[in-house]
């Protein structure tokens, strides 16, 4: 399957989560604004490209390009539908889920899109390298938790916290593990901390308990090992509160879009030639 | 002065504290690894671009050139002698300060040099919008401490945190003072945090006690602004300890490189023309 039909099964309504949808393509996080807070959405993610890496934005009021165009590269694209599930935020609060953005998005609005990295493209690298994550195994969603790393505040964006995601890992497979995520740093690179005690340190005071996603099982002398994760954003916006006046859209978790960017295009982004 | 002429002063051992020399270049602190550490230090600096807002490196053994270019445009060029004073670390500890580096990195040696953005730039921008920074009208060294904020892990280079400078603010000029050093992107952007309640955060004890540079004295109803601080590479280098084989060199805070660059090119740097 190509990124394109990929993007029309979502347009269609046709599945409700992208994992393993055409595999090799980059899947990317959602984050939409009213144009006047975009700048400083846009020094958000500069600042804190490890939770919030920067794949493209839309120019504002313009839902049907993405620069730069060659992460999609097809006249027939719409970032209010080629989502399968999207978010609605008001004033910091998710009111409501819609397949769609045509009715909260119209001609005269001014919206900008931010498309944010997503670390499906280095789970493959680590299932290929042996390290298959276990909520891959297990079918179930990557369990994911509030931590204590402040986000750097950037204009009204200010007191939020990153997300992270768990996998577990034998400790003698944490090197390797950082090793191959760390080149991906366009999706979220090498672990952020890992071991009980990295845990503790990132405030996390249960890890059989995660805020979000679902509980992972940890085999014999498993510890665990944490990323910063996507849906780091959308607590940006949660803490923002009432400074946001407008609506806000993100995608719904697990509810990617596909890109026309693959692994290849990662390493060009990294040398900066994209 | 040209910035050659401020390079040359540094090269002669004519000064000892770059701070207002030069006016309106950019100024760079330093950090020198053996070439195999230094795609590790490159991964750090791009997961952490507030504390470590990475300006240019030197080609591996080249210490006669910038990349990009337009950072240093003289041929007469020389990352061994150009700052005013150096200090050399072996197994994450400082064993020693040297006027230049000839005789510990020769010919035969691989070393890669890495200009780090600096937050002279920021302090003129405040001045120049009547928000002076205290420690320039007291003739004093801006306070510095170290933070709980994580340097988010590269590499060898794990289990750092950010060192942070200090300037105090009345609580009515900070969203003033947010705004004017908002931009200056690669030279630490935007305070990191405020407030009493921010220092807390922070998880500093005392504001008046610094832990490097010189306590600040704060008027009537002030408030501490929080900054991350280009002295956080050397913070690095200290936790990776015996990790890394070989020597490392810094700068001598307050010995830094006058670069080519001026404030409009910061505004390049962050639209990615540079």
């Amino acid at each position: 399957m190509t990124a394109h039909e990929a993007r029309l099964l979502s347009r269609q309504n046709c599945i409700t989560n992208t994992s393993g949808l055409a595999p090799g393509y980059l899947q990317a996080n959602l984050l939409i604004l009213p144009s006047k807070y975009a700048r400083h959405f846009h020094d958000l993610c500069l600042r804190n490209p490890v939770s919030c890496p920067l794949l493209g934005i839309t120019p504002p009021g313009d839902p049907h390009s993405v620069r730069p165009s060659s992460c999609i590269q097809t006249q027939d694209f719409d970032i209010r539908s080629d989502f399968p599930m999207y978010r609605v935020y008001s004033k910091g609060k998710c009111i409501g889920r819609q397949r769609d953005l045509y009715s909260v998005w119209t001609d005269t609005d001014d919206y900008v899109g931010f498309l944010i990295g997503c670390s499906f493209s280095f789970e493959d690298a680590l299932a290929e390298a042996g390290l298959q994550p276990r909520h891959q195994k297990t079918g179930t969603v990557v369990a994911m938790y509030r931590s204590n790393i402040p986000l750097l505040p950037a204009g009204v964006f200010t007191g939020a916290r990153c997300i992270v995601s768990m996998r577990p890992y034998k400790p003698e497979d944490v090197e390797r593990v950082r090793d191959v995520t760390r080149p991906y740093l366009s999706t979220h690179g090498e672990p952020v901390a890992w071991g009980w005690d990295g845990a503790k340190k990132l405030g996390i005071e249960n890890v059989h308990r995660p805020d979000f996603g679902e509980p992972q099982v940890f085999e014999e002398g498993e510890i665990p090992v944490f990323w910063a994760c996507g849906v780091t954003p959308q607590m940006a916006v949660e803490s923002a509160g009432e400074k946001i006046d407008g609506l806000v859209f993100a995608h719904e978790p697990g509810n990617m879009l596909v890109t026309d960017w693959t692994t290849d295009d990662l390493w060009r982004l990294r040398e900066g030639t994209i």
